[in-house]
C-alpha cells in the first residue's frame, strides 16, 4: 500500500481518510448530515439554539439545564473586547477585507491572553470560548466604526446569534431574524473535512495552539473556492436579474453552453441534494417581511429550480444548489452586509474548527505528507 | 485503490504524494537536499545570498546580475512598515509571542494592501516581496520597543539578512555574523511538505490570498512539534550544562532509558544524517569569539555526538542531530533572542511557502479529504 501510494499522487486528497472522527458525518450519496449522530433536521426541528449545539460539539453531548446556563453566561461575558484592541481596530484600515480582520483580530487576542502557554484542557475549553465569543463583536465592532456609527457594545442577556444582529444594527432583532439567523449559524457550525477544517487540524497536529488553528481555518475559508462562495451566489443573483429581470432561463441556458460555472451549486461530496439548503430554503420564507423580498426569495427560488430543470433537459449530470446558494439569500434577506456573509460562516464554522482541533490533538501524529519530485535533474 | 483508501485511515498521511513539485527534493535515505536540481551543499559553498537563493525560488533559475541588482533594489524598498502598522505594533502586548505578532502584521499588512484584489501573476508576486521583506522589520521593531530601545529603520545598501541583524542590534553586523545568518536562512528556506508548507497549500488551494497562505503557514510552524524545535534544543543544552556541567552523558544515558525525546533529534524523512545539520554544524565555527562561544559549541557538539554514541551503545535505532540542533546553536551563538528562533524559521521560510503558493494555485485542485465517521450511531 504505501509504495504504491509514494508513486501515484493523490490530487486534492479525493476520498482520502486522513483521520477519523466522531464529530460528524456527511452522507454524500443520500443527502444525510450529523452532528455527533444528530440528524440535523431533528437539531434545526427542535429549536436547538446555537449554544447548545456549540456545547454538543464541544462535550459531546447536549448539556443539562444548568450546564446551558453556565456555559451561556461564560460565553456571553467573553464578548467584550480590551480597550487596546477596539484602538487597534480603528487603526485598521476601513476599506480592509473582513477575513484578513478576523484573522489578524484572534492574532492579537492571542498575544493578549495570559493562559496562552497553558496547555491544560480546560485552559484550551477557556481559549476556545474567547475566540467563539470575541469574533462577532471584532467584526460588527469594526462595520460600525467604517459606517461612521457608534460601536454597539454587547448586551449579556441576548443569544449568540441575537447578540450578534444586534450590535450589528443596534436593535433588539425580531424573533423571526433572530431564530433563522441562529439556524443558519448552526447549519454551518461543522462539515467534517474541507478545506478550512483540514487546515486547522494541520496546525494542531503541530501542537501550535487553538488561536493559530483557528486563524488557518479562517484563511482557508476565504477563498473563493470555500466560503468566499455565498456572497459570489449574492452578486451573481442581483446581476443576473438586473440584467435579465425575473426570468434567468437565457443566463443559466448560456452557463451550461459554455460550461462555466454556476455559482452554489455542486458539492465535492454530496451528490444529491445538500440538506442544508433544503432546509435553509424553508427557513428564508419566515423572513418574508416586504415585497421586494417575496420577490427576491421566488427570484432565487425559481433560480434554483431552473438551473435543475435545464440540466435535466440538456441531459447534463445534474448537480443540486448546495449551502452557499440560500445561506447567501438568508444573509441578503437579513440585511447583513454583503461582505459579512464569509465571516459570518466563519462565525459558525469556528466552532467545528475548534472540535477537530481537540480531536486532532486528544490523539495526534503530525501531517508531513509528501511531494513527488517533477523538477530539474541534478544541475 | 480508491474504494480502498477510504476504509483505510492514513494517519499523518505518512508516504502519501499530495502533488507534484519542481522546487525541492529531498532524498531522506541518502541524507541529500536539492533546491531546484541544485544540491544544497553547492548553493552554500558557492557564498550564493539569500536574494539569489529566493530568486531561484521564485523564479525557477538563478538571476543574472541585473535581474539580482532589481530584485534587491524591489525587496529592498518594501521594507519599511506604515506609520499606523507601526502604531499598532506599539500597541501590542510587549510579552504576546513573536508567532502571532507575526500572523497580526501580515493579516494587517493584507488590510492595507492595495492591490489584495488583483490576481494577476504580477501582482501576486510584488504582494510575496513585501511579505518577505516586511518580516524581519515587524519583529524586530517589536523587539526593539519592547525592550525600551529606539526601533532601528531599514538601512537600504544592506543586504537582507544583514539589514535584519542591523534592525535587531543597530550595529552593522560583522561580515562572519552576517554570513553565516544569511546562510542559515538559506537552509531553511524550503524542505518539501512538512505541516506549515502542507498548510500554505491547503490555504492556497480554496484561492485566498498570498497573505492568507503565509500567515496559516507561521501558525503551523509555530507548534513545539515543528519550528518551535530549535528553541527548546538551546533550552535543553542550557539546562543540561547547568545540571550536569560539560558532560551531558547521564542525561542522554537517563532519556534513551527513560524513552524521553531528545530535542533536535531525528526527522520524518531523514533516515540518515540531516545535510543541514552538518552545514550549521561547520558554520558555526566562524562565530567563536570568545573563549565562552568555545566552550558552547564545544558542549553542543560533544552533546550530539554522545547520542549517537549511547544510541549506538544500546542498540537502539540510530536517530541523527536535524537542522534545529544546530541551527538553534547557530541563533544562540548569533545573539538572537530565544524567541528569535522560531520567527527566523518563518523568516527564512516563507520563501518557501510563496513558492509553495504559486505552485499550487498553476495548477490547483482544492484538497478535500475526508475523515472516518466512529461516533455515535443515528440518534
Amino acid at each position: 500500500m504505501k509504495t504504491k501510494m509514494q508513486d501515484e499522487v493523490v490530487y486534492g486528497l479525493e476520498d482520502v481518510c486522513i483521520n477519523t472522527t466522531k464529530l460528524t458525518q456527511v452522507d454524500g450519496i443520500k443527502g444525510r448530515l450529523y452532528y455527533l449522530g444528530y440528524p440535523i433536521e431533528d437539531i434545526i426541528k427542535n429549536n436547538y439554539s446555537f449554544e447548545e449545539v456549540a456545547y454538543l460539539f464541544l462535550h459531546g453531548r447536549f448539556p443539562r439545564a444548568k450546564q446551558l446556563k453556565e456555559f451561556k453566561d461564560e460565553l456571553s461575558s467573553e464578548r467584550e473586547l480590551d480597550i487596546r484592541l477596539k484602538a487597534i481596530l480603528i487603526l485598521t484600515p476601513q476599506k480592509g477585507n473582513l477575513m484578513a480582520l478576523l484573522q489578524g483580530m484572534i492574532a492579537q487576542l492571542a498575544m493578549y491572553d495570559p493562559e496562552i502557554a497553558d496547555r491544560s484542557t480546560e485552559a484550551k475549553r477557556r481559549k476556545a470560548l474567547r475566540i467563539i465569543a470575541r469574533m462577532p463583536t471584532a467584526v460588527t465592532f469594526f462595520h460600525r466604526v467604517r459606517s461612521n456609527l457608534d460601536p454597539v457594545a454587547p448586551k449579556h442577556e441576548l443569544s449568540h446569534a441575537g447578540n450578534m444582529l444586534y450590535m450589528l444594527t443596534g436593535k433588539t432583532p425580531a424573533k423571526a431574524e433572530e431564530d433563522v439567523f441562529e439556524k443558519a449559524l448552526i447549519l454551518h457550525m461543522d462539515h467534517e473535512c474541507n478545506a478550512s477544517t483540514f487546515a486547522s487540524r494541520i496546525v494542531a497536529s503541530t501542537e501550535a495552539d487553538i488561536y493559530s488553528s483557528v486563524i488557518a481555518a479562517i484563511g482557508a475559508l476565504s477563498g473563493p473556492l470555500h466560503g468566499g462562495a455565498n456572497e459570489r451566489v449574492l452578486r451573481m443573483l442581483r446581476e443576473v436579474r438586473h440584467q435579465y429581470g425575473d426570468d434567468p432561463s437565457k443566463y443559466i441556458e448560456d452557463c451550461i453552453k459554455d460550461k462555466k460555472k454556476i455559482m452554489g451549486f455542486g458539492h465535492r461530496v454530496y451528490k444529491t441534494t445538500d440538506p442544508r439548503a433544503t432546509i435553509l430554503r424553508k427557513l428564508a420564507k419566515k423572513l418574508i417581511k416586504t415585497e421586494e423580498q417575496l420577490k427576491e426569495l421566488k427570484f432565487a427560488e425559481n433560480f434554483a429550480d431552473t438551473v435543475l430543470k435545464k440540466l435535466q433537459e440538456s441531459g447534463k449530470t445534474t448537480i443540486y444548489p448546495n449551502v452557499d446558494f440560500f445561506s447567501g439569500v438568508v444573509y441578503e434577506m437579513l440585511n447583513l452586509p454583503l461582505d459579512f456573509f464569509t465571516p459570518t460562516f466563519a462565525i459558525a464554522r469556528v466552532v467545528g474548527w475548534i472540535a477537530h482541533y481537540f480531536e486532532q490533538t486528544s490523539d495526534n501524529r503530525i501531517y508531513r505528507p509528501r511531494l513527488k519530485y517533477i523538477g530539474p535533474k541534478l544541475r
